[in-house]
């Protein structure tokens, strides 16, 4: 996705240890153009990969809804959100897992209602950042409790340094990313093709 | 929106004092294609009641974004989502407006970065939900913060028993909704058109 890495290259800054600016197109700003073209390149990398036959696409709310949407879009299944404050409107008993929030700090419990996602669904998730991978393991946990198929997880930005992706492969299916950050540090941020 | 009309009576229930569970179609799980058609009816309808020259779609994490970013898509321009909790990537000093949580009780604190509204923004806000009005309010307040001009506010489904219209028509703007519930009690949920 050449375009969103040339946004990264001009959009993003570092914060300092390795927390990366990317506020004015994944996590507060958002262009609808590109979320809609990330979506497709999703499709395209997962079934490029041997992904067929999905029927929902995951994420975790808030940052990965837009592309999550847009995944689903192009798959033509529905999308649904993991909530990580459960509403007083989700049905009882649904499917939990402990993450870490990674830029608000502190636990979360995502929760998914049995009403969404069964043992007949064939899931890709889909976030906004593969950085450690341990979110994107919690929503790995969902899929299993709900003797689910997982096919393919995708996040539009992976974070090299943090390693996440070494924690996804031992799952034994595809693991797409749209582009990378190589490193960031005070001598800036290199950023590089998905993967 | 027929599709949306019929959804909603297929789907929706009734939790007691007036909370309507929806789930199925805007708060947890999503139908990717039938939220493309709510950003195009939105941006039909607010053209419709005189808005022109839109630059951002304006919402509030978490179930306003599907619908916002599908307006923003409609219209061409950017989306940007008011933050309940702040970032620690969020730059300093953003818009804050105080809100009450519909769902989860207690009160947020909605924040919009500076660095994506501004005084030459022309803003459409949306939301899900239509009820008090009283997230919308907030968002209203941020819009003035930033002197931009508000243009128009629109929710999916609008609560007429909640009674949020009244509080949103002194603004002047549009105010438009794709479906409503009249009314939701242990005899059934009333649906209609949107307005």
């Amino acid at each position: 996705m050449n375009a969103l890495i040339e946004r990264i290259r001009l959009e993003a800054s570092h914060l300092g240890r390795g927390i990366v600016k990317l506020d004015s197109l994944i996590n507060h700003q958002l262009d609808p153009q590109l979320t809609l073209e990330m979506g497709r390149a999703f499709k395209e990398r997962l079934e490029a990969a041997g992904v067929s036959g999905v029927t929902r696409v995951l994420t975790v709310e808030v940052s990965g809804i837009a592309a999550a949407l847009t995944t689903a879009l192009a798959f033509g299944v529905p999308m649904v959100y993991a909530r990580k404050t459960r509403p007083i409107t989700m049905s009882a008993d649904p499917y939990t897992a402990g993450a870490v929030s990674r830029t608000k700090g502190g636990e979360v419990v995502l929760s998914v209602s049995r009403d969404f996602l069964g043992s007949s669904d064939k899931v890709v998730i889909i976030d906004d950042f593969l950085a450690s991978g341990r979110t994107l393991l919690a929503m790995v946990d969902i899929v299993r409790q709900s003797g689910a198929t997982l096919l393919g997880v995708g996040g539009i930005v992976e974070k090299i340094y943090d390693g996440g992706r070494a924690l996804l492969e031992p799952l034994g299916v595809p693991v797409v990313s749209l582009a990378c950050i190589e490193s960031a540090d005070e001598s800036g941020i290199v950023v590089s093709g998905g993967r």
